[in-house]
Order: C-alpha cells, then structure tokens, then sequence
C-alpha cells in the first residue's frame, strides 16, 4: 500500500513552519544573516529542541555553532509551504465572510489570487464585487476547471455546504477551506480545513474556564 | 510554584472537545441515549483510542459495554467547555472581518455575547452597527471593565493591533482573539489565539505541495 511510503506530519508542525516563516521574513528585514535555534525559538515561544526537530524534518538545515542561514532557511519553508507559487482561489458564497475576505490583502501577498467568485442571489450574479465577477453557481464545477482552480474557500450557509462541496470536489479541486459550521463528508484524497469561528471561541471559554491548566502546543 | 498542581492538555484535545461536543448535540437530536467510543471515533473520523483517552482526561464518563449516556456527556463538555454560562465579548475595529463576526449567529447560540463595539474612525463612531453602537476607541479600557467584558476580537490593522491589545490587557481581559496579521505580545496570564487566514491558507497550499505527506492530529 501507498501508504507505507509516506510521512507522518502533524497539523501543529504546518503551522509553525508558517510561523517561523513570519519570523524569518521579519529577520531577512532586520539584517540577520544567521539564526539560532535558541533565538528562533524565544521570538516565538517555544523551546529550541522543538524548533530543532520541526527544521530536521525537511533535511539539515542549521550548522552547529553557526545557526540557521536566514535566507535559506526562509526558502526553503516557503517551498514547503507551496508559497513559491501563485494558488488559483474561488470563493463560494459572497456574504458577510466572503466579502471579508476577498478584501484580505494578505492573501495576494502569500500567493493565493482570489479568480472567481460565486452565489447563487440573483441579485449579486453578473456584479462587480471589488474587481471580481460574482458568477452563477449554477456554473460552478465547469467554470473551476476551466480556470484551473486549486484551493475553494466555502463560506455558504451551512444547509447549502455539502451539496456546493460535493460539486468543487466533482470539479477535481483538492483543498478546500470551510467557513460553513457544519461537518462536510469529502474524499481521502482532498484536503478539507474547518474554520469554525465558534470552535475557537469556545477555546478561549475554555481557557477562561480551566485557569489551572497549562495550554501545552 | 502553582505550576506544579497544573495539568497540561494540549490545543489539539480541546479542539476536540469542541467537535464531540457538536457531534453529542447531532447525536441527543437524533435520539441517541448512549454512544460507544467507537461510533464518536468513526462518525468524526478518530481512533476509538483517541476518543476514550480525550474524555477519561476529564474524569471517567463512559460504561464498558454501554458506552458514553449523550445527554450526561454532552452537558458535562458543555461545562468543560464554558459553554454553561454567557461571555461578554467585544470587538475592536468594525472593518470588514470585525463586521462579518458581529453578524455571526453562531457566536450568541453557543453563549458569547458581542456587548460592546469599538473603532476610531469618526465616521463610525457612535452610529449603530446591526443593533449595537460603535463607540469611540479611546475609552476603551473604562467602557470593558464596566461592561465586565471577559473576551475581546481585535480585527483592527496590524500597525495599531498591540496598541489595542496592550489596553485590552491593562483593563483586565484575560482572553484575546486576533485576527491582525502580526505577533501580539501578552502577559503569561492572558490567553491569546491567532487567527490568521494566511496561515491557514499555508496549510492548504502544504497540503497540495506534499501529497505524499500523511497529516496526523
């Protein structure tokens, strides 16, 4: 089977390689030319063992003694991170959240170019919405594959979701980002993110709740 | 030291919390009266072991052979998770995010309460944005301790974002949810999440760089 070759990664490992990106950009400005894994490690919190074992998953990287180079290091996590590259985005549903954001500047600035946008009030199809074309979603699974699509953000109502998820995945898009708050079924071989703004919510309820535990990453 | 009595419980559980607590909800509207660790793990895509290990942190709440009772679970996570009580919240910059949350429903069912809005444009100030008033940054500190705000949403720019946060701190809050693009910096006593749509997106983009990759939790 497939996958006995593959490699275990953990969702918090993504996320602080993005984090330590934002860190190295922010370092390459500040005129370091080297890193150490004890530096990198309490800009962000975190201890230099961990940041050791997260960079040691993706090759050597550091020189004992000398640290990180910053500048490698920083394209060598944007290569991994896939930010090397422009993403074709679509969005679906242009209310309240999909309007915000499509005005979200840091999107372009990473990469990912928001082409199409979709819903399906007839009032908003054919208008301009901040330079963008609101289409009928009615032509959705035709128009994602014309334009090469990679990435769908869903921020339709939650009643609407799966059937509109079920068409981006027909569509063969294989990442898609859910602002929907419900659970959406997709198959083994497409990426699907949950953004529940409640669920982080209810973290910080949490936090508030349970004073005396320690948050450990 | 206090820490010594403190227990560790990582992101990740609490995020799971989150999602059997939505899964019990389904489940008590279904009909369910019990459900065996295996059905939660298989329905939310986890490991039997994960689901038993994740709920006997909290005290032992299922019946070998009978299962979890649904109701009883479900209240107990609901306290777990702060959701037995209401938490005044409010939001500072009523941009395009910011307003996007204020017209989340989800947020007032789950028990957060959007109290209070914040912005320093003057054009904003003082008109009523979807039943609540904006008023004026600068009183800030006095208007969240008399409102006895417990969870501030910062969605302002990154340039002014711990500015805001530092004034949200001195005022008591111990519960903070950015949404700026940018590094905040808080006291060890206040909880602070990250809501970074970039880096969110990273993780998609990861996703369809390394398919050879597996993700664990």
């Amino acid at each position: 089977m497939a996958k006995k070759s593959m490699r275990k990664i953990s969702n918090s490992t993504i996320h602080r390689l993005s984090i330590y990106y934002r860190a190295l950009l922010g370092l390459e400005r500040e005129g370091y030319e080297t890193i150490s894994s004890k530096e990198l490690a309490r800009r962000e919190k975190l201890t230099p063992a961990q940041v050791r074992k997260d960079l040691s998953f993706f090759g050597s990287f550091g020189t004992r003694g000398l640290g990180y180079p910053v500048k490698e290091l920083k394209a060598r996590i944007g290569e991994i991170l896939g930010l090397n590259k422009l993403w074709n985005v679509a969005m679906v549903g242009v209310g309240n959240i999909g309007s915000a954001l499509v005005s979200y500047k840091e999107f372009a600035k990473q990469g990912f170019i928001v082409k199409l946008l979709f819903d399906n009030d007839q009032r908003k199809i054919g208008s301009n919405h901040k330079g963008i074309i609101i289409n009928d979603i009615a032509s959705i699974k035709q128009m994602l594959q014309e334009q090469e699509i990679q990435i769908v953000i869903v921020t339709v109502p939650a009643a609407a979701a799966q059937k509109v998820c079920d068409e981006v995945v027909e569509a063969g898009v294989k990442a898609i980002m859910n602002f929907a708050p419900v659970s959406l079924k997709v198959p083994d071989d497409v990426v699907l993110l949950n953004e529940n703004m409640s669920i982080e919510l209810e973290h910080l309820s949490f936090s508030l709740t349970n004073r005396n535990m320690v948050l450990s990453d």
